[in-house]
């Protein structure tokens, strides 16, 4: 009887289903049981085998569908891009220096030290000691590990000058983030914004991102000319200027002591801030960087250092040193935007940098740098005549490659990528119009026995252009 | 006669810096070479003895300063203001739920389960076993570990409906910067965003530093009225809703499937997007929450679960589950934003969620977090008799208490904080005016044995008010 009468419910719902769209919901359980004058259970096992047919699905806590035939309907998301509107910054970059290369191209490409390169020994010491500290269960301040917090306003008190105290940091999960607040939170929208031109793809993205309004001051190996620092401010209105004063991303070019004081002098006539990013501090090769922010006391230097590229980047952690109602304006976006920075990513980097180790390691690393960077320096000049190297930079990733005129980029890029070598074209590190074709050449990927043959491939792909 | 020449120099020297401002960089060691046609280790002997006397001070690179006399000359950054303009949001509201409280209070305020509420032992396996795995040296995808993305897939895949693909996720570093980079990517500055009222602080204070628009809708215990959503989109324009749908902080609200259905409806009747936060998926107690994206086939609810709160505060991940443009559009924003996720954490967070032992753990934490809720409602029973509960909440951290009207909250918090209970007033939770005097009391915190205790401090202040 319970079988008829559950046959019996199959075979009407089984009809009701035939006309229903994809995705409607059965009767409830309680309105069946009323319909068919049936049981509970008996209509339960009508259902299930509408189930085990593939006719219905049950979701648990929800109801029970007919079942939606994934061909039947394909998705259309077009309602979205009117409730989204136009995408407020479209310059979606997809930067080649993000991008992963598979093991067996000759990748000259990337912004990251290959692993070869960093400190893997301590960082795994530190995450097992980590593993069982404190730090693996508890919510540190928004503005960062007091330790940590203490070391980053050592270093930069090291050499002299107004000594930050740790309350002056602030620290961030990565130094993308920092870029970000520090754009939004001492500049912001439609508000102009002084960059070096070229300068680091990740901090023209930020700034695009906050919306703010880039003003370019050309910049080359020698650093930016202060006469035009000053003229960008007097024109603009600008009151921050973000620069790369060590080793400059793509440049590499390090200000002089003298360019250092000049362009400090015109931020203080202006009344502006200079967002010093010191992403190579770990990375000197045959000078050590001296940061700008040893030469402030008058809080117009916002100073940012990032551990993730030197550390590891499982280690997304870096710290920015301002002072004054800028510092207040950082802490607050932060909180709003992250709220804190995982204290387990804290504690590991500050364990690498205090150890003894870590200074042999820079120390190693300032070798490799330089061999790898001399070995990529003699690849270019015997493979690639016809490039022009402005400058062997004295610290740094990369390599800053000057191309004959008429250069077409997007071809020698894809070029090389058919022959199994990633560069990444200059034009990314531009924030407006590229003035020249140039090309970044990073000498800490993997592999560095095979520079030459990378070198040779560029040189090939840049002379088969040159043929009419 | 060198010792002489040096003490001539000194002597000079002492004079030229009682008249120079602190700060003043000395000659460079080659012109006073020239001025005083002494040799430079003349000179530097010279440097030496005015450091050595605290008159100066050397700082490698940089060159040699007058000393700053620390209290001469007090910081002014007062330009800084000028420079920064007005703030754009001077929400700066630092929440009572972050408050860090010493150990011999009695802390009700929290919004982060205790120590002994974690999963412990489990996560400091899991950062053992990462330092020794290939994330603690690896640069994880922008959109994050892809095993990673296709659990938080399969987690809302589990309730069936349209099953979103691990491409579908992105991963975040914790909920407060996925709930930044929704309203920035799907609302926009000066858009209009639709909020419970009361809603969770901390998406108040990202959509107020975002620059969103808020407007509250009413919500208490049951969840808003579809009416008053519909209306609110109307009035408005609003193209997205952001709710807690299930355990709702702080009222505790849980949606029925009812309600779901229909702001779902009026959702989509808008063309709107349903940011669903969905903050308590683990803290279930009486019931278990079943996510409003289950029934979204269309792309309209983006769906939001955090890992912080239950796996631990020092694994800050959580997953935002969209599709179609909203997911690109988040895509962009996260890249630019924080570029990716330290894959130790996202490694870890994985480890914990899929050890069989985690089961266990969240079978154990439903029955403390009864336990807990259960003791402290008891509590509030017997010793705040004029509060009004208006529900038992059948998940979360947190008991939503009515107060009895005209109460001065500010004093109730001073009062009960000097005796040592730690109270966090609920006009936090209010994206407008508080329509009343409510406290959120979180249940999670250490010491559950002393509620009692607590709850007789807040009775006996509310008491003390009631007094002519």
């Amino acid at each position: 009887m319970s079988d008829d009468s559950s046959a019996r419910i199959v075979a009407d719902l089984h009809e009701w289903i035939a006309s229903a769209p994809p995705g409607a919901r059965l009767p409830s359980t309680r309105s069946l049981v009323a319909r068919y004058a049936a049981s509970p259970v008996t209509v339960q096992k009508a259902v299930r085998a509408l189930g085990a047919r593939g006719l219905v699905e049950s979701r648990p806590g929800v109801g029970t569908f007919v079942r939606a035939v994934p061909t039947a309907r394909p998705n259309d998301y077009g309602w979205q891009t009117s409730a989204l509107g136009a995408p407020r910054f479209r310059d979606a970059r997809r930067s080649t220096a993000l991008r992963t290369a598979p093991n067996d191209v000759i990748a000259l490409h990337s912004g990251y030290p290959d692993r070869e390169l960093l400190p893997e020994r301590l960082v795994r010491a530190a995450f097992s000691r980590a593993a069982r500290g404190d730090a693996a269960v508890r919510r540190p301040p928004t503005a960062g590990l007091p330790e940590l917090q203490a070391w980053f306003a050592a270093e930069l008190g090291a050499f002299g000058a107004a000594r930050p105290s740790a309350g002056d940091v602030v620290v961030f999960p990565g130094s993308q983030s920092a870029l970000s607040t520090a754009f939004r939170a001492l500049v912001g929208p439609d508000r102009p914004l002084l960059v070096e031109s070229p300068t680091y793809w990740g901090a023209l993205l930020a700034a695009a991102q906050v919306g703010v309004r880039v003003v370019p001051v050309p910049s080359g190996p020698q650093g930016p000319d202060p006469d035009e620092v000053a003229r960008a401010f007097a024109s603009t209105g600008a009151r921050a200027f973000y620069a790369q004063p060590n080793f400059a991303n793509p440049t590499g070019a390090r200000w002089s002591p003298d360019l250092a004081d000049r362009v400090l002098d015109v931020v203080r006539r202006h009344g502006a801030f200079l967002v010093e990013d010191d992403w190579a501090h770990d990375f000197g090769i045959t000078a050590d960087p001296v940061p700008i922010a040893a030469r402030d006391d008058g809080g117009h230097v916002v100073h940012l250092r990032s551990l993730t590229k030197s550390v590891s980047p499982a280690v997304r952690v870096a710290g920015v040193v301002a002072r004054g109602p800028a510092r207040e304006r950082i802490l607050a976006d932060v909180e709003a935007v992250s709220m804190y920075v995982s204290g387990v990513l804290q504690a590991v980097a500050l364990d690498v940098v205090t150890q003894p180790a870590w200074r042999r390691y820079r120390r190693d690393l300032r070798h490799q740098l330089a061999a790898r960077r001399d070995l990529l320096v003699a690849a270019v000049h015997e493979h690639v005549p016809t490039a022009s190297l402005t400058a062997v930079p004295q610290g740094g990733l990369n390599l800053w490659l000057r191309l004959p005129d008429g250069t077409d980029l997007a071809r020698l890029v894809r070029d090389c990528d058919a022959a199994g070598v990633v560069i990444a074209s200059g034009d990314e590190w531009f924030p407006a119009e590229p003035t020249a074709p140039h090309l970044r050449l990073n000498f800490t990927g993997p592999d560095p026995g095979a520079f030459p043959d990378g070198a040779r491939v560029i040189g090939r792909a840049l002379a088969d252009q040159a043929r009419p």
